[in-house]
């Protein structure tokens, strides 16, 4: 085992909390499709969301910030709890052979360091965070563990280890129900877009159509949108509207919830 | 210390997971307010919220129930997460003549029984769950480091421990804000209500008065009451109509949240 690797599990025993990890559901949207960051494991075709442990002298939401910026370069960005996992089982829900995979790739990477495995393969009680991010000015980088860390379509995930494939449905199902109170789309859309932009981003998170002009008209309402007057050129007045984020109102509704009563 | 006590502590520290514990905000309506259920220390005029840890070999959310269930004596009732508090300084957020009072009660309760002082008092990440309960069919009783068990208006609240105030405080914001899209009521009001009894509960949440017929249209829409026929007697003609909650409806919505767009 290298030497850095080696002070990086010490550390981590030394250090973090036993017991307690984080991971993070990071979604960013390309090309109308929600997309999530994923790391694959070294000489694995097994992959996961990027996580960690929390230090002895860190707050865990500063843990969630400093494991997100590790991962995608980004340090002031919409990152949240959604859900913690506690589940007993949780390390075991997926297939024995899995398991096995997993152990022999701990061991063979750490050098069948006995005492970090044990540390690494104990119970653990896992937060969820999500953060929504802009894909172009993310710089994803692996952690010791991996050899790649991408964007992956929603639609289309790899294998992934343990229990993540549930966090990242809970994670959805999360986003879905706060979308009908929360406002979405800044950091995913460029500054300037079209009602039609917003809307399948909507229907991107919702998974499924919304009708045009209802969408339209429920967005207004809620009042965190600016419209730009259109350009007066040659068939402008064909061209859409185009709208961007009003962030103050778009930060009130953020921090107290759309108002349904 | 007393044997029971002893192995009351001792077990705990054997069969539960170290650093991670579960807070209990367990609320009920009576007399058009909210009621939260609250311990007091032996001995001591300082109160908490129902707690405590995670079993071994049990999942965080059966931990919750079994919580609950001791408390209260209920066991169907609806029980969720909200928020899970791992702030570094948690337990020290309150005055440092409070943070000794704790230790001394700890310290006379548990004999100088150190090394139970030293587990109890380690940094705990604690996890947040919420609880709406009918006061009416609860059977408050208390834990061993208690002597009281009793449903304190929310209004009035006595001095609590640690950062439970600010638990208490994010449960309400968590409640406010899910009340826009999660049907509420069912197990805090009888099983026949007026509007006026709906709206007076909604007001007691959002802590704000609403418009009656603003209230009344919007919350009808919503479609998971029933309204019953009025009974043709006497004067009858002036009685409100009565509601009752349609369960399909309400379990459906409370699965998945209320559809905005």
């Amino acid at each position: 085992m290298d030497k850095t690797l080696k002070e990086f599990t010490a550390g981590i025993m030394e250090d973090c909390l036993p017991g307690n990890s984080i991971d993070c559901v990071i979604l960013g949207y390309a090309d109308q499709e929600l997309k999530i960051l994923l790391l694959k494991w070294k000489d694995e075709n097994l992959w996961c969301l990027p996580g960690g442990f929390i230090r002895k002298d860190e707050d865990m939401d500063e843990a969630a910030h400093r494991i997100l910026e590790m991962r995608t370069g980004l340090h002031t960005v919409y990152l949240n709890q959604f859900h913690t996992f506690g589940s007993e089982q949780r390390s075991k829900v997926n297939s024995a052979m899995q398991h096995q995979r997993i152990t022999q790739m701990l061991k063979r990477l750490h050098d069948d360091d006995s005492r970090f495995i044990e540390w690494v393969t104990q119970r653990f009680i896992t937060t969820g965070y999500f953060a929504l991010v802009d894909i172009k000015k993310s710089d994803p980088s692996p952690d010791f563990l991996c050899d790649k860390c991408e964007w992956k379509a929603l639609s289309d995930l790899p294998e992934l280890i343990i229990d993540h494939n549930q966090i990242i449905a809970k994670c959805l199902d999360h986003l879905r129900i706060q979308i009908n109170y929360l406002p979405i789309g800044l950091s995913l859309l460029p500054e300037k877009f079209t009602m039609k932009d917003l809307q399948k981003l909507y229907e991107a998170v919702l998974r499924k159509p919304l009708d045009r002009s209802n969408f339209q008209r429920k967005i207004l309402k809620l009042g965190f949108l600016n419209r730009h007057e259109k350009q007066m050129r040659g068939g402008a007045h064909k061209a859409p509207f185009l709208y961007s984020f009003n962030q103050a109102k778009y930060d009130e509704l953020i921090a107290f919830g759309i108002d349904f009563f």
